[in-house]
């Protein structure tokens, strides 16, 4: 079998012949072959265990047919090595157990080496490399500096941020020094998985979608600048080609403009701006990965056939897409039907592409 | 006391000396006031009781010091009358008991009469004017026909709309039905608050930030516009002046070029969009409604300032503004900020538009 590179020449903005995809939370719960393994271990048992690790991540490039495959983790695992109390509640997602809420708490955090903290980060993807080695490439990953942020300081998910933004608010100082650890934690993390052999990195912002975009520019852009800015500079150095970087900001497409401030290779679009002004908006010197609704995959073949050709057009013949969801994929979702959407992208950007 | 119609020359886009603010989910659990009278009744058995209802309505205007009364009510009060088992269970929001879930359920649903199905409603209505005579103007309002339709086919609150979007795209005709009968629902329901007193109307379209601008374009603006469309028309046709329409499409900021194509006087914008890019994106025929990010109730008052003179330069000195929180007050706010809330923009408008 031959390496399918597809993903890596999009994400370097190289001529492709047809359109590379892949799933955020590609290995997941809507497959029943991940669902086996889940039944017998704990979610942070997986993430730490790179046999577990490595399995999962496989299962949706053999099982699925998509074109990167994405190392099965979680971004808060650098948590316990910064002195977060870190545990995923059965049912009820991540908890911090000693969430940040003062000027103290902050500086007490620590910013790990990545080995000691992490280390079997990195032994699963070395392990995947070899695995990967005639089917797709490896994408690394790792949460931007506010998504950490808010739940660290949160304790928990939320939708109300008010702990999070009444630091940054009222204690720049503090939070300058946070956002500053995070990032240093997050740059050094990136840049350890970049060395194990990650092919391609992308930063979740998975929360950012709910700050004003004075805030953003202010309080959150420069720290996620800086952690692309350095991680480009990491792979550059150490990789020939370089590493390309995704930069995904979720629910933040009303302020698109500053997102890509940011920098990186790969500007992430979620579904709710048209692919059509993604395209105005998004400076040309970035490809851009997305963006159909995750719940298609609950739409018949035909309704999922228009939306991905309407994506696909929209985007043109230039180079740097990556077709993606727009969010993670739904724990429901059909299996089959994620097979359909791999073959649809694949045969329609394939005849778009060739000018047929 | 003088009547105080800032908030209706507002809406209607005349000039005014300060701005106008208020705030959704005024009438609400950040309020002591609000609480004691919570803990003796049911949420569904307050917006059935008028006295109720009228008390909490109140609350806002005498104690925080609003421009304007929102009706105490909720958008899913016309549900039992079109065969809809609605409960608000404790703790865990609305649940509809029978959920939509084939074109069988949608031909049986009612488009009811407003009066047997409300009638508690227009009574609250006609006594808050009078108490309301020397204080601020009503608003009244409902929920679009998305919102609604997504609540009765999912049974609850979601973030995943899989019910709803697979009928939207597997069932077309079944789609069109159910949302025509909403449609109709929230035109006769508005009307008849307009025939009580309602001197305002918003229509919320709360979870339409969930759809991606192709299918809000072909499935949801239709039938918002139509909702508008006709409650405007019914206004003109019965009230000297007209009443204005606020339409408020929550979490949409990113595909507001074609929210404001559903017409109305005001277009309500969330805190995701930059209040600068607001006003450059949307027609000046509409007024704008916003947009303060809720969480600014938990910043220090310097910061708060900031925010607030940040939107009211942004909007400028032209008519039309109406100040309000990006989106609903959040119930552990300390109603001594949202004083200052008031305060601020009370102050800093009056400034800015006299050209000081």
């Amino acid at each position: 079998m031959a390496f399918n590179d597809l993903f890596l020449r999009a994400a370097r903005r190289e001529a492709t012949e047809s359109t590379p995809v892949w799933m955020m939370r590609q290995a997941g719960r809507y497959m029943p072959e991940y669902r086996a393994i889940r039944e017998k271990h704990g979610f942070l048992e997986m993430c730490r265990t790179p046999e577990l690790a490595v399995e999962v991540t496989l299962q949706p490039v053999d099982l699925i047919g998509v074109d990167a495959a994405i190392l099965f983790s979680d971004i808060l695992v650098s948590f316990p090595g910064m002195g977060l109390d870190l545990e995923f509640a059965k049912g009820e997602g991540p908890v911090i157990h000693n969430p940040i809420r003062s000027v103290a708490d902050v500086e007490k955090l620590r910013v790990p080496d990545p080995y000691e903290a992490t280390g079997y980060v990195m032994d699963a993807i070395k392990i995947l490399r070899g695995e990967l080695e005639h089917k797709v490439p490896l994408i690394g990953f790792a949460g931007a500096p506010f998504t950490l942020a808010s739940y660290a300081i949160e304790g928990q998910g939320t939708r109300d941020y008010e702990h999070c933004k009444a630091l940054m608010w009222g204690e720049p100082v503090a939070w300058d020094m946070l956002m500053n650890k995070f990032a240093d934690t997050v740059i050094a993390y990136l840049s350890a998985q970049i060395d194990a052999g990650a092919q391609c990195v992308q930063v979740f912002d998975s929360w950012v979608g709910y700050v004003a975009p004075r805030d953003y520019e202010r309080s959150v852009l420069p720290y996620t600048k800086r952690v692309i800015d350095e991680v480009t500079a990491h792979g550059n150095a150490n990789v020939e080609g370089g590493v390309p970087v995704i930069h995904f900001a979720n629910g933040a497409t009303s302020m698109i403009d500053l997102v890509q401030q940011a920098g990186g290779d790969i500007v992430g679009v979620d579904w709710r701006l048209d692919m059509a002004k993604a395209v105005e908006l998004i400076d040309p010197r970035f490809g851009i990965q997305g963006n159909i609704d995750p719940v298609a995959l609950f739409a018949p073949d035909d309704a999922l056939e228009e939306m991905v050709v309407g994506i696909l057009e929209a985007f043109g013949t230039r180079p740097g897409h990556i077709f993606n969801l727009g969010h993670g994929i739904h724990k429901t979702s059909d299996p089959e039907k994620a097979r359909t959407l791999i073959r649809l992208v694949h045969e329609h950007s394939a005849r778009i592409r060739s000018g047929a």
